[in-house]
């Protein structure tokens, strides 16, 4: 199969190593708007070869939109429209690996060839990005969301289901709606409070040159996503907007209690929200 | 040398683990509050037997205090008490190992011992607990803060020094005071960030069972230290209170201010947070 995938980072080009090495793509083309990663993307071998979006988009039986979900959500229509105009279009598919999906799938919802589009989010990823930071086997074993399946055609919803049984993923089902939410608590919650940690340790670092000195393995974990980059999730926290302003609420409601039984030295309440916070014991290995 | 420990948990356990593994403990006595640990201490091997709290002060020559800081705010006089009853005791040592140090100081300022006793920090750890939690290696290249040395009679801090160079921990030297503030920052923190995240997604799982199902790697890392004991925690957070607080508050505003920019959807102000948060690729590893 004719695979393309626009946007060689991490994920683009993560699933570009896997696809090949397990046969499921015969040829890659890939599109990359950064020149020095595309140079980079074609020098490592992520791809046959870096082509123009028209070209990608015409020679490939499966389409893969790997890049921000700002430039997808442009994206998404252009290649149905291009999809509508070729002749071979009807057999032709798009899918999309972005972290939010209501926007995608509202601005396209009444698209005549949105059957030809499959909605999903591999729940994979590290804090890094680039081509370089593409690896095989990033997606072994982790959950993959497929959206809205009954809004794609079966055999397009088929052919993707097997391109994530190839890269040995989790596959689950959900509308667009309750993924945002979902995706709000177990993912993009996690990275605002590494931002904010960061940003407040980073900020006593302006006098204490040598705070980070003392950092220990359990600060490092905490912080780590704090590296992931802003070109991918500014537009993933504007465009799950509500959803994630929900969560900080009750986090910061969290926060507060714990401010409060610690500036009444109340060391019940402090231990009760402990206990009940360990109880994440039972369900994070 | 003779080494008492009092607390056979992770931290007092993976002493003993290392300190006989290298040759540095001749003889090895434990005190241990909860039967079932000490029992289980016993029969892993960590020590040579478990005793009384008098008899393990007694016949040690160095005496380490790796209980809760609460507990050991409250049993640090009473070493120094038994080693000024004592013929010997002129020549022995106590040292702790607590995540905060201004009150175990200030409880000792003016004991008449207070040259034996030697206020240390090993910055290692994992969020498990207990004497089944211990393990070799586990002090292996992290820093070690030494405090108030100038306190300890310059022998005692020497041999304390001797213990952490076995445990080839990377010596650092501050007094209580700015350990505290440290600590708030680089590690008590992260600790309140991951329970208040806990609780912010179990929250959520009362309505929604199968929240956890999607967790990723990074909710896993920022989650991690919620399974932190409550027995360890609550004094920490109690004793550094007014450290924690001042960090909590900075915390809470930083998260606020992402607030803002994601409600205003203000794309330029949530990249501007990230790329500033981004800084701390510099450090972290």
């Amino acid at each position: 199969m004719k695979v393309g995938i626009i946007g060689l980072g991490l994920i683009g080009g993560s699933m570009a190593i896997d696809l090949r090495r397990k046969g499921f793509a015969s040829e890659i083309t890939g599109v990359e708007a950064d020149t020095v990663n595309a140079a980079a993307a074609e020098k490592i071998g992520l791809v046959d070869r870096v082509t123009g979006f028209d070209e990608c988009v015409d020679g490939s039986d499966i389409v893969v939109l790997a890049v921000p979900v700002g430039a997808a959500v442009q994206m998404l229509p252009k290649v149905l429209d291009r999809f509508a105009a070729s002749e071979d279009g009807k057999d032709k598919i798009v899918m999309d690996v972005c972290s939010t999906k209501e926007q995608l799938a509202a601005n396209v919802k009444y698209h005549p060839m949105r059957k030809n589009y499959v909605a999903s989010h591999p729940m994979a990823g590290t804090e890094y990005s680039g081509p370089w930071a593409a690896m095989p086997g990033l997606f072994d074993g982790h959950a993959c969301i497929i959206c809205d399946r009954e809004e794609s055609s079966p055999k397009a919803v088929r052919t993707v289901e097997k391109l994530y049984e190839t890269l040995n993923m989790r596959l689950t089902y959900m509308n667009s709606s309750s993924h945002d939410v979902h995706t709000a608590y177990v993912s993009h919650i996690s990275h605002v409070t590494s931002f904010a940690l960061a940003l407040t340790v980073l900020d006593k670092e302006k006098d204490e040159k040598h705070i980070f000195d003392l950092a220990s393995g359990g600060f490092s974990s905490t912080v780590r996503l704090a590296k992931s980059s802003p070109d991918m999730w500014t537009p993933i926290l504007t465009q799950n907007r509500d959803n994630v302003l929900r969560v900080m609420d009750t986090y910061i409601d969290k926060m507060k209690a714990f401010r409060e039984a610690i500036a009444d030295c109340d060391e019940d309440a402090i231990r009760e929200l402990i206990e009940e916070a360990n109880r994440i014991r039972r369900i994070i290995r």
